[in-house]
């Protein structure tokens, strides 16, 4: 069966980047082909994104004025990057956390300051008093805190963060790109008046499954979306990427059923991990699972490449494990990673990390 | 007739943007419906775009790993400025010049050096000495010149550029973003060894008329290559736009029938408004003119508004003139703009800038 498995297989099984795996459905495709034959395409996109930030307002009950419009997350961070951190300026973010902060600190000169989590045996923790303290000894020109949180899935009250926000000295962004994924999101607990150094920031990217368009947004103050906007390219968000996201954006049924699939199989798949010996894996509200193993990180590496499975193998340096985050597939390709991962463990000369 | 036009038009008629006015033929339209109904946008863009590099290279005879892709030449001039200038570091252009590089260069914190054109009855000049001697006492940590040049029509030799970039002792970009409609271009003088300081830009957004989809491209040293690598966003060009560009690229004939139709307007244009009283166009080697009259700017802003035409009416502080680019569009929309400046000078109580 694992064979077979494979013999679909018509290249790796990507498992690396929280991508969504279902497909689109066939009737926002036929508004899309429709879309393609009528588009202006030698005129330049909308600089502004009215039409799209109309709808993200209208979906959300947030206000136009402080939405702004990405090429991707990625192209907000590096806008918040452009606006706000001068070379020497301090940034404060977790240790681990996504991976562009850091690639970001380091470009614009950075001096990045890590609060590290709690690595515990069952659950994966960030000190809310240790933020704090943090932040008021680093006096940082920009805090990035990803909830829920890449790599490790682990989830802040967004009331408790949304606090912490209040009492921060520069733009607090709080980077929702996986929130759909979780029970509650900061917009739950925000009332009318927003903090004006608050930035959060969402993709279409994952829940929505539109990740080779490029579309995210940020929904902050509107102090911040002046100086977002400010540091804007003028045309960063091409029109196809713009007509598609309105049209994605009716789809609300089909995103959030894809949603529930998600969150059902990654729960499920936490439990099946669990279930072995030698793997661990920690509970999430992303697509994705942290999983720790003190299986040799070389020679798991060499398995999951054997097998045709590429894995985010995490550089992560606590207690000695091997790391590696798995963003939740369809069914089929959840229970082949179980069925390696079996397989490995029970094979003769495993090599061990620790003894 | 003039009015007969207007009633022709839905809505303004934008000729500020130098866009393409030519839409896509049906042919590529029908290729990127079936595109689309394929495509697998819930998937990340490929962060190196290898297909739509591999199709430029051999195109352009230009080695691939020195080619960067971006979202439209704008990223890629961000890119420029993030990997080369620090705030308070020098950066040459001309003035006038593309407005973008003024942008940057406040955001950046650069401090802006600029070499004036010679503005003369009936041409434009750059004096290449004068280019060298500023070079040579400034120092700068990036020079950017356009050519054919925004948004004055100017063209300079490019072997005189090139000779001029190996004297520099920083990034020297050449922005070619309308080299279509000129009649040479730096590849055509270049040898095998690219200066390690080089970099030439390119658009789709002109010539190709693509300009909503956001793709350029720098033809550069590999040492550029790299750094512009380096700090580039790890999804920049979104999937739709890599693979419309690869197809688009296929229509070169189409292309160029477009290119000539505009070089031929572009020529018939100039040669109308120089039989005009008060108006003199210059030579142009884009697909826009620059137009100067003694009619009052505000007078000027104001007619063209009620006539529903926009152009890009230049904040330009030469001569006590009122200063307009204007893009070739369609023939018809050439001849309504010709009736309007016709119809200004006519007026018996026309508002003059000098006596």
């Amino acid at each position: 069966m694992l064979r077979d498995y494979m013999l679909t297989l018509d290249s790796e099984l990507g498992l690396d980047k929280n991508e969504n795996p279902f497909e689109l459905p066939s009737s926002p495709r036929e508004e899309m082909r429709k879309l393609i034959s009528s588009i202006d395409l030698n005129r330049y996109p909308d600089p502004l994104a009215l039409k799209l930030r109309n709808k993200l307002s209208a979906r959300l009950n947030y206000p136009q004025e402080c939405i702004v419009v990405g090429n991707g997350g990625d192209e907000i961070l590096s806008m918040l990057f452009t606006a706000y951190v001068k070379p020497g300026d301090k940034v404060l973010t977790t240790y681990p956390c996504f991976s562009e902060y850091n690639r970001l600190c380091r470009i614009f000169g950075a001096e990045q300051h890590v609060l590290h989590l709690g690595f515990h045996e069952n659950e994966i923790t960030l000190d809310v008093e240790q933020l704090l303290d943090a932040v008021a000894r680093i006096s940082p020109k920009l805090i990035l805190l990803d909830n829920p949180h890449n790599p490790t899935g682990m989830f802040l009250d967004p009331a408790v963060l949304l606090e912490t926000a209040k009492l921060s000295p520069c733009p607090f962004v709080i980077d929702e790109a996986y929130v759909e994924f979780a029970t509650k999101s900061s917009l739950d607990v925000l009332d009318k008046n927003i903090p004006s150094n608050l930035c959060i920031l969402r993709t279409l990217s994952k829940a929505w499954g539109l990740a080779g368009l490029r579309v995210g947004y940020a929904l902050c103050s509107e102090d911040i979306a002046m100086k977002l906007l400010d540091v804007k390219s003028p045309f960063n968000v091409n029109v196809v990427s713009q007509e598609i996201a309105c049209i994605m954006l009716e789809y609300d049924e089909w995103m959030k059923s894809r949603v529930y699939s998600i969150r059902f199989l990654r729960d499920k798949f936490i439990e099946e991990v669990n279930e072995l010996e030698s793997f661990h894996a920690y509970p999430s509200q992303g697509n994705f699972v942290l999983v720790r193993t003190d299986i040799d990180r070389e020679y798991m590496s060499t398995i999951l490449k054997e097998k045709g499975i590429r894995l985010n193998m995490l550089e992560l340096d606590v207690n000695g494990f091997t790391w590696m985050r798995i963003s939740i597939g369809k069914e089929d390709e959840l229970n082949y990673v179980i069925q390696v991962f079996r397989s490995i463990v029970r094979q003769p000369n495993v090599e061990f990390v620790i003894a």
